[in-house]
């Protein structure tokens, strides 16, 4: 008997016939012999009306109430699948993010989950009983309500099964799985088997939606093998584990391609090369909690230097309004922000101590007559910042260059 | 510095205009020097949605799950009333039936509260917070979700203010308090400034619909005054407290006149008179939670009598299924129901040891032309049961033989 932990994300809970069919799989699993434990996002559309709702109430909105409010989207979720279940003949019941003991600091809107107490889910599972956990959300140890964020729901599923020592945490969602690209840009993409923890989670960072790269550090952190598959469809998905199959390696060192186009630059010009100056410009940017993507620091001529780096798009507006003033203050000569730009990232562990990758990438845009604005590596991934009009030529090309295309 | 709760109903937080108007009202409470904490309703039609999502799931859908899905509308509710108290600067936490420490048995749908446990909130007040808490629900010692069932935000309050020590409780509704009759009846009726406990009590079990009896009750037990009045406008309600006002006893000793009009009539012709009779009846319909109200057995001739009782239309069909096999197996002739009728009270603490009033009530009922079909009588209450298209003639006319009318 395994003890498995899935997820169902909003597009599979969106109305009662879809609630039904995840019933109908959860049964399945449940009478091939599993104790089951599925974790549930909002329905559809529902936190987008209830944060319409808060904002038709306030514009700026208490951050402890709000995410009370948004948290109740996934509690609705997770009762109706408990009721569909019930409906089929399988006991269950759900739980809230509290009940479910999933304790979390207290930085409302994007709490981090400090440790899972299993105590209630592992007596529900005893009493044989399939157990929905609403996700999304935790509570502190003052027993406030706690959202997690961005990827929250993937991330419960991810704790739990690390909590209860699943032997597998299953991301049901709208897509079959991990593809080398972006299906709705290259028609010739094919879905990964197997990929790696570091790859996978270069892959969602930098531009992959399909997993939360938060669930995919802690799936790597506890070693838990996360597949990623098709609430929709019975074929089968792409498995995030330690290692990606020798096979693949062999035949192929880029595992994938990745785009983002949530990307806006910020250059701060004439900059005086000194000590202090990074702090100065980054530090209140962390305190307006503005996540800085890519940072490039040019060549110093006569202790000048232009600094450069990238946001998410959404943040333009109030990264550049902290930043002008600093610019100032530090007598830089301007600030020049762009937000139309892209990120495009080829990954695969193979790359790791084997030249050449990265000369390959930038002949391949050279040829395509794409500029590269920025380039920044990790030891498995190498990104360059592109024109955003370009991603799709640019995503197609590398596709084919590095030979990930169906045979 | 005094200690308010409040209690607001679905009507009143009905949108985001009206939420902003509660605010607005406690914020003034606030200002005036008082601690206040706060129970609501569900938003307008949020429960009958909720409701209606568990429908289109299943027909049957588990009760403690169904408890947890109507749970989430005053969690809305309270959540965005804390942001508008927010919006007004003035600060404001919602908290849920479990966080307030509303601690319940585990009937899931009509749940009683068997402690409050006030730590919480009084925590919060001491941090100069408005504690905004959400009504109908409570918490098992399992930590399971439970709704209170009818009533049960009024109950919340009433519980709150005795566990608080509380000053008073004051419930805003869509009517400005308690009247002598249905204003939608009566053109002449008149708003009562106080109302004893047991009157009130006999009021809302007997037809006026404003304050549920089960909070009435809690009132009196904890000795807790309960204004009754209303959310839209400034006009003083109506105080339900220990004792009506002398001057209105010496005046006037019917206090009020309540009608129902949710009456049905179960009568079981020819039933043996002997003991275990009533028992094997009564016992089946406590069994499946139907409320006999009404139970009336005629004198019995030559051993064999009639016993007629009264329930809520809605429980009539099911009422019926249990009694008529029980009444076949106790070889009455047969079991007759009708459910065209209403219940006419009238409603006062001075009848009490004063002779006479039924007899005026019976002689008005008479010359209007309308038949009695039962009469029951407490201390301080007298009703009939009469058709129930004569409800308002019966209601205007008692009215006037009783004086009510406004000078």
């Amino acid at each position: 008997m395994a003890l498995i932990v899935q997820k169902y994300g909003g597009s599979s809970v969106a109305d009662a016939e879809k609630i039904k069919n995840v019933a109908r799989r959860i049964a399945k699993a449940k009478r091939e012999g599993n104790q089951v434990v599925a974790v549930v996002s909002a329905m559809g559309d529902t936190t987008d009306e209830l944060i319409h709702m808060a904002q038709q109430i306030s514009e700026h909105p208490e951050e402890r109430e709000f995410d009370v409010l948004l948290s109740t989207g996934e509690v609705i979720s997770s009762t109706l699948l408990a009721m569909a279940l019930g409906n089929l003949g399988c006991k269950a019941v759900s739980l809230t993010g509290a009940q479910a003991g999933i304790h979390t600091d207290s930085n409302y809107s994007r709490a981090r989950i400090l440790r899972v107490d299993p105590e209630r889910i592992t007596n529900e599972l005893n009493k044989d009983n399939t157990v929905i956990v609403a996700g999304f959300q935790g509570v502190t140890s003052n027993m406030d309500i706690t959202t997690l964020g961005r990827g929250g729901s993937d991330t419960t599923a991810v704790a739990l099964a690390a909590g209860l020592n699943a032997d597998m945490c299953q991301i049901y969602t709208d897509v079959e799985g991990i593809y080398t690209a972006d299906p709705r840009l290259v028609p010739q993409t094919s879905k990964l088997d197997r990929i790696g923890y570091e790859e996978m989670l270069e892959m969602a960072s930098y531009g992959a939606k399909v997993i939360h790269p938060r669930a995919v550090e802690l799936g790597e952190l506890y070693n838990i093998p996360i597949l990623v598959a098709s609430t929709f469809s019975d074929t089968p998905g792409t498995i995030i584990c330690k290692e990606a199959s020798m096979d693949m390696e062999v035949k192929n060192k880029v595992t994938g391609i990745a785009h983002d186009t949530n990307v806006a630059k910020i250059t701060v010009v004439g900059v005086p090369d000194r000590p202090g100056v990074a702090t100065a410009i980054f530090d209140p940017l962390a305190r307006a909690n503005i996540s800085i993507d890519t940072i490039v620091q040019n060549a110093s001529i006569g202790n000048i230097t232009d600094l450069t780096f990238t946001v998410a798009r959404n943040d333009l507006y109030k990264a550049m309004s902290i930043v002008e003033p600093v610019a100032k203050s530090v007598r830089s000569k301007q600030c020049v922000a762009d937000s139309t730009l892209a990120k495009i990232s080829i990954i695969g562990s193979g790359m790791q101590n084997t030249p050449g990758y990265a000369a390959r990438m930038f002949r391949t845009l050279s040829e395509q007559d794409i500029n590269i604005q920025l380039i920044t590596t990790s030891e498995i991934r190498i990104t360059c910042i592109i024109s955003e009009e370009r991603v799709k030529d640019a995503v197609r090309a590398l596709h084919k260059t590095f030979e990930l295309e169906i045979a």
